[in-house]
């Protein structure tokens, strides 16, 4: 996608240097973080340059691969299980890069080039599910329509194109108008920081809302669909994403409009029969108290709230697969049902 | 109510100066704001030195019994009506503001030192008000109860007490264990700036949470009731309040868990027969987009969002009544019905 109409991924990686633009400097400052060693990309991950489910997948793979690349040919096998489980530190809870860092390492073992192919195929295969859910999300929506989003699930998210807002993308393309509603989501800010960022980067109208806004915008008639992304999603639909997902699926489906989460394939997760068995991350209590903005041209962080009250972080929440509409993968739109799950998933 | 274990009122009245809670350093800084004229305290209401609709009618009221004191006496009637004028401009849509100003008006008439004592009375029915919805309110509120409350229906919205916090606060003193859940209440985060401020200072246990989160713990089966405060009544119970009220009653309806609005009488507008007779005000975006804090021990702004995206920023909602379980006035508690206000009104 576009970034001051020049094509970006998110991602990439050329002759053994992995770039990846910095999302903890945007929208405030646009940067190209490069890094030459497998150490450098794992720090990378781990204090959110990139991030988003399946950046971080792409990022673990070429970390694999520059482990690969510089592992001493006496010692190759240990060293780059030695890097393997590193990597896997970065992020714990990221099931992407557990599946990128297996792929790549089988790889690997063969040779560094093999590993390097392997993680490109990654992340080409990451770029091409986004393109394609937009394919299939596009067919949801009408000329002239307004979509709400929460959270950031567009392309900085991914390598390329994105989930939830890889629909309005191809849309747009299509020349249909769409409008989009952005949910600024707190307590980090991603749908006002990146996905208004996105949107205004590819020309799409869109306006930022405050998180307690939107069942204003629904209940005027204002939107017409919901599409978000997700983190995990249980055999039975229950989806597991950004906190806040849960209040406005329950919304919309209060006000009859379409609730669809868009996601690859790989966010199914088999061992999840309900959401019950979906782990929700407490994080830092600091993420909500401090907030980060630009002052003078500087990005500094705020101490905004009462500085002796605790707060509470739930990072993501659970949507009960009944106020789901659909799932938006890159293989076509199916029900947020078992049955459907299930054969979709067997197919 | 107490800060620092000093009883305080939000605005008081001694010797000809106004005296007010400087709401604009809370949390980061306790500063008492005077005035000793009619403009410097009508600055003080447009500039949200003091804010909350009980704290503005008084406002008003102890602005008119300066002008009174302060105006020539050939020219008595002429100056306090043009006074009159200038305090109502300066929060347009307060509706108690217009009723202090005009109590005010009618004893200036007489003399100043009735206008004097008119104003202090409108401030003790302030407080008593807010002390009965407490009384009234607690009886709902179990021992070991968890409230959840939005943005901030406190005693520093008003002259002491408040609305939604008052029945929390004579719990308590009656001996029984509440804990409350601060909904942070974006945009301008009077949930964890001054609810959290009051309940540090009243010693009640608490947290904030972002807006997001509330679903996540109403599912969670966390939370017993909603209070909530309410900017405007209409006569068949549906209740504007700040943004995100609705999304709040919506979702505790869902969970099954009771919402109530807290509010006086004089919240109750006979002239709206629905919620669709009440305009909602649309703020300004750099409300959205800009967020104060502290930093390096000083109050400053930074920019939070994506600066070239649009902001849209409504201050309120409206909640039809068949959401509310309930509203606790200084009465009792009645039902949000047409048949029970219209009822309750004519007593």
């Amino acid at each position: 996608m576009k970034i001051f109409g020049k094509s970006y991924r998110t991602i990439w990686f050329e002759s053994n240097i992995c770039f990846m633009i910095d999302q903890n400097k945007l929208p405030f400052e646009f940067e190209i973080f490069k890094s030459d060693n497998y150490l450098d990309t794992v720090e990378a991950i781990r204090n959110m340059t990139t991030r988003g489910a399946g950046a971080i997948g792409s990022a673990g793979a070429f970390a694999m691969a520059q482990a690969a690349i510089n592992s001493t040919e006496h010692n190759y096998l240990q060293e780059i299980k030695h890097a393997k489980l590193i990597i896997e530190q970065s992020r714990p809870t990221a099931q992407n890069l557990f599946d990128a860092t297996n792929r790549v390492y089988q790889k690997a073992i063969i040779s560094p080039q093999n590993a390097i192919d392997e993680a490109q195929l990654i992340a080409n295969e990451n770029s091409n599910d986004g393109e394609n859910i937009g394919i299939f999300g596009a067919e949801l929506l009408k000329d002239g329509f307004s979509v709400l989003t929460h959270c950031n699930a567009g392309w900085l998210a991914f390598v390329d194109w994105g989930t939830a807002l890889s629909p309005i993308y191809k849309a747009t393309l299509q020349g249909k108008k769409i409008f989009v509603y952005a949910d600024e989501t707190r307590p980090r800010l991603q749908g006002g920081r990146l996905t208004a960022y996105e949107l205004e980067h590819q020309g799409i109208e869109h306006s930022i809302i405050p998180d307690n806004a939107s069942a204003y915008f629904m209940s005027k008639g204002d939107i017409d669909i919901v599409i978000v992304g997700a983190d995990r999603i249980a055999i039975n639909g229950d989806t597991a994403n950004k906190i806040g997902t849960l209040e406005k699926a329950i919304i919309a489906k209060e006000y009859g409009i379409p609730f669809y989460i868009a996601a690859p394939t790989s966010t199914f997760d088999k061992k999840a029969k309900t959401g019950a068995d979906i782990p929700i991350e407490l994080r830092n209590e600091e993420e909500v108290r401090y907030i980060k903005g630009i002052s003078k041209g500087k990005i500094i962080e705020v101490m905004a709230l009462n500085e002796n009250s605790n707060c509470l972080n739930p990072a993501f929440d659970v949507t009960p697969a009944k106020y789901i509409t659909g799932i938006i993968t890159e293989k076509g739109i199916i029900e947020a049902t078992e049955n459907s799950i299930t054969k979709f998933l067997d197919c």
